[in-house]
């Protein structure tokens, strides 16, 4: 962190758009002359001993080694038991907290203006725990597992993001008034890790008064943390909020450093290869990478960059409005970034 | 049902504004001579022998006999281990399923136009099953109960609530790509029973994916039909896209006719007793109920002076723009209700 060489970043093009949308990263980074040196690897699934699905030994190694992954969206396999790739990468590294910032973006209009928040999901237990049961037959409980360390944890996360990003408050997300045990465990830690952050604001909502008053008024709103179910779905709401996955960013934070950051939206088969896609989700995600390394300035200016295209108008894609193509989009933000020098 | 003489309904006033909006909704009522004998009952929870909460014998009779409820806001005990009233009313009467229509209203101004979809939520097990347990100290688990039955039940009650409403299609929303076991029971039952409704369109879809386009573009949804929690939050979000709880109509409909319609706002201390109190939901609930009892002219009209009285701006509660007190709106939804005899 903070060197002036290279850092190694380790970069899954993933499927479908994915290898184009990579490709307007690397030029946009180029361009910012970013101190960045990619280590291309694929993540398709693979049986390891035991038959177990794990990821490619040599992507892991690159991952181990490099700390940060850059992830373009991957194509959900249909094999019967094949784990999604996403929950896949989560497991393997450990990346406890899932990070969207949700930000109005100037120019691109949606039913709602100065939208700045920001979803803090725990990414590894609650009701994504994978432990289900048939109790007799036509009767299948399913488990969520709340824990004192992982609630924990996710809480110090959401405070330490708040005080590092200068954010006045952080809002935990629940349902303890229905699952008062394990809602309520996450909760009490919440509460306690507030203890030590009196400079942050907190306050506490059920999920159900959360949405209603998103819809309503999403500026009411600054951190958001949450289980990993509620994680999931006020993500996506929030997405939706200031135009959609395209041009929402997401990363996904470990200890020690260890992050892979990545567009959260589909694979688009049907415009792949075709220069049409929209790498803005890509290229938020790769910003937010910058600042978690510490490349703040790089970071900026390539978001300025982005910011003044789709303001502009004038060189949009398809998805956004306009009829340029993914090339165009890409080179208008490099003359940018350029001018900007 | 369908008698010409008067039917008895068990009127639940409630706390805080729920006596003011009671009395509002039997005013509009009177004006619209509508049928109904009201048999007013308390619900304060009781503790029944055993220990058991259970709510007053006279409310349970009063129901049991009348078997159509209207019930206005219940504040929540905070006395420990004392369970939600509404929780304790859909369980004493085994109200199944939760409907929620979500139209706009003309005049009422919120981010959306021609919101126009109804959310059908299980309202008896999934997360709400109250099983939870410590596994070791620090590690809770909350059990998620999904039936064949009650999964088949709602599906079935989602399919005849779209014929007999003229709606032409039917989305099943779930989360089967992580709880495969219980969400994919839910999921197959709806499949299942969608076969027998070839008239009504049928598709499903994740969750995340329905908030996300929930936002962006409720016009595209007609009836929604979902596990317990999934419903608790997608119908407040739903609300929320029409104006909040203050206009949307609720009921819990359970087998052989037995229901009960109520408003799902707060009890408002802060205005009770003082003639600010806006009746809209309530109202609206017991437009449904009189649909629900085959009262379809007198709930018709009703509904258009209410809606009538919104779009003219004129005499409004302060929550919807205006500064009217609730008798003056009540007042001027009766005098329309006699101006279209
Ligand atoms: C792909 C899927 C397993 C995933 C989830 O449910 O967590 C997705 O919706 C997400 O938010 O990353
Ligand atoms: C009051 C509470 C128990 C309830 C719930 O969570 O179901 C409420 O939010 C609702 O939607 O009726």
């Amino acid at each position: 962190f903070f060197s002036r060489g290279l850092q190694t970043v380790t970069l899954i093009p993933g499927d479908g758009i994915g290898p184009e949308i990579s490709s307007a990263v690397m030029q946009i980074f180029d361009a910012a002359k970013a101190p960045i040196r990619w280590e291309e690897r694929n993540v398709t699934a693979i049986k390891g001993p035991g038959g177990r699905w794990m990821i490619p030994p040599d992507a892991k190694e690159s991952m181990d080694r490099s700390k940060i992954g850059l992830k373009g969206p991957l194509k959900t396999p249909i094999a019967a038991g094949h784990p999604s790739m996403n929950l896949l990468l989560r497991k393997t590294f450990d990346l406890y907290a899932n990070v969207r910032p949700c930000v109005s973006i100037e120019g691109y209009k949606t039913p709602y203006t100065d939208v700045d928040l920001v979803t803090i999901r725990e990414n590894t237990e609650g009701e994504y725990s994978g432990i289900e049961h048939v109790i007799v037959d036509g009767v299948v409980q399913s488990i969520k597992l709340i824990t004192e360390n992982a609630s924990r944890r996710i809480a110090e996360y959401a405070f330490e993001y708040a005080r590092n990003n200068q954010r006045s408050s952080v809002t935990a997300v629940h349902k303890a008034n229905i699952m008062r045990m394990s809602d309520g465990l996450f909760l009490r830690k919440c509460r306690e890790v507030a203890e030590n952050y009196k400079d942050i604001k907190f306050t506490e909502m059920y999920l159900d008064t959360v949405c209603l008053n998103m819809v309503q008024d999403p500026t009411q709103f600054d951190i958001l943390v949450m289980p990993n179910l509620y994680g999931d779905i006020l993500s996506d709401l929030c997405a939706g909020l200031i135009g959609g996955l395209g041009v929402t960013p997401s990363g996904n934070i470990g200890a020690n450093g260890v992050a892979i950051f990545e567009s959260v939206h589909g694979t688009a088969p049907d415009i792949a290869g075709m220069d049409l896609a929209n790498p803005t989700a890509l290229l938020l995600s790769a910003v937010m990478m910058l600042r978690h390394m510490g490349l703040h300035d790089h970071g900026n200016k390539i978001q300025t960059a982005c910011f003044d295209t789709i303001r502009d108008k004038k060189v949009l894609t398809k998805d956004l409005g306009g009829n340029s193509k993914c090339s165009e989009f890409t080179a208008d933000i490099c003359r940018r970034i350029q001018d900007l020098d």
